[in-house]
């Protein structure tokens, strides 16, 4: 299977555009847990994501991150390619979140296309209003909920994805998502329990009132 | 005078595409405090502005604003236009924060133009990209950084902008641009009056000590 079921535009592309991404595209296997693009360092191309997760976030001088987006099944990345937008000024960091199958064109035969292709210049721009929007719904987040509301809105956000009401994750894991400290995870989370919006588990948690918790996170 | 002296790539334009935005946009004159455009209600087109300053904002369900970025001369503003642009899925809010003079391409003519022009898609990707970059260093700010670091890098920032070191602005209107209670700010800005760092008058604020202010967003 090439690129081309892959691809979200494929039938929209030129014969000559095409060719060009078959030509030029490579498929890498990417296990959990590789960092795929770091900030401004690195600027490989575009990733387009045949199957797994990638998850995007940022880093502090500190080292406390905070999680952007997710990229699934047939998402574009558009960030790993961010040395050829201009006007880009920050640093995403990406890395598998689980076992990811990818494509990547390379910069040059992405740039080459979108310079001249009304069409694929404007799916980018779809793309990048896609995750700007997730990144507003952050701000709007970070500046107007309390972290009880931000927490529970995030656990329903994970079981969705997961489709299951069980989550491997630890209280690390999520301070890192959403940029806090351990500490305050597990605090809130031991006060859902008691609430019995949950139940912690080794290395996990269950979600028990699922209404109460999409309560919680509409309030 | 026309929009081609105010429009950034006017240049670059097919002079069919020239002819389109010359007939159909209009010049209009917005005072200081004039509500141009509010999030997913009305998607007048694209503001180009000729002179003046606007200010992008959001709004919480409580009322409580963050400013997002500011435009200035020549800036083109994109989410008043908002509603041609797929997955824009958040609302901003902007207003005329000086008088402004400001030219408008209705949404359908910039919505043919785009949806041909290999240019000007790559341009409004550039544009969103500048608003995205602004968006981003702000989740930075109030992420990681304290309140005392944001508001010395905001006191700064406006004297950069007003090109003074006398600022004409209450603590109200500071709350406002940053997403915080007005009592915040003024202990903050007393603490910053006790250190040397600025002087607070009737209706405003002067910058005694720039250098420390520095030094404090900085850290």
């Amino acid at each position: 299977m090439g690129i081309s079921s892959d691809f979200p535009i494929w039938d929209k592309l030129t014969s000559q555009q095409k060719e060009l991404i078959e030509k030029s595209a490579v498929k890498r296997f990417a296990p959990k847990g590789t960092l795929l693009h770091n900030g401004s360092a690195d600027c490989v191309g575009l990733f387009v994501i045949h199957s797994g997760r990638l998850r995007a976030f940022i880093i502090s001088d500190e080292g406390k991150e905070v999680t952007l987006y997710r990229l699934f099944e047939h998402d574009i990345c558009l960030f790993s390619a961010s040395c050829i937008m201009e006007n880009i000024q920050f640093d995403v960091t990406v890395e598998a979140e689980k076992d990811t199958e990818l494509w990547i064109i390379p910069t040059n035969t992405y740039k080459q296309i979108v310079e001249n292709s009304a069409v694929v210049a404007n799916y980018t721009n779809k793309i990048m209003a896609s995750r700007f929007s997730e990144v507003m719904w952050l701000i709007e987040q970070v500046m107007w909920k309390s972290f009880d509301k931000r927490l529970s809105a995030f656990l329903l956000k994970e079981s969705d994805i997961e489709q299951s009401d069980s989550l491997k994750i630890t209280h690390e894991v999520i301070s890192h998502h959403m940029g806090t400290a351990r500490e305050v995870v597990t605090r809130m989370l031991r006060y859902f329990q008691s609430e019995g919006m949950v139940h912690l588990t080794r290395g996990g948690i269950l979600i028990k009132d699922r209404k109460k918790l999409e309560k919680l996170a509409e309030e």
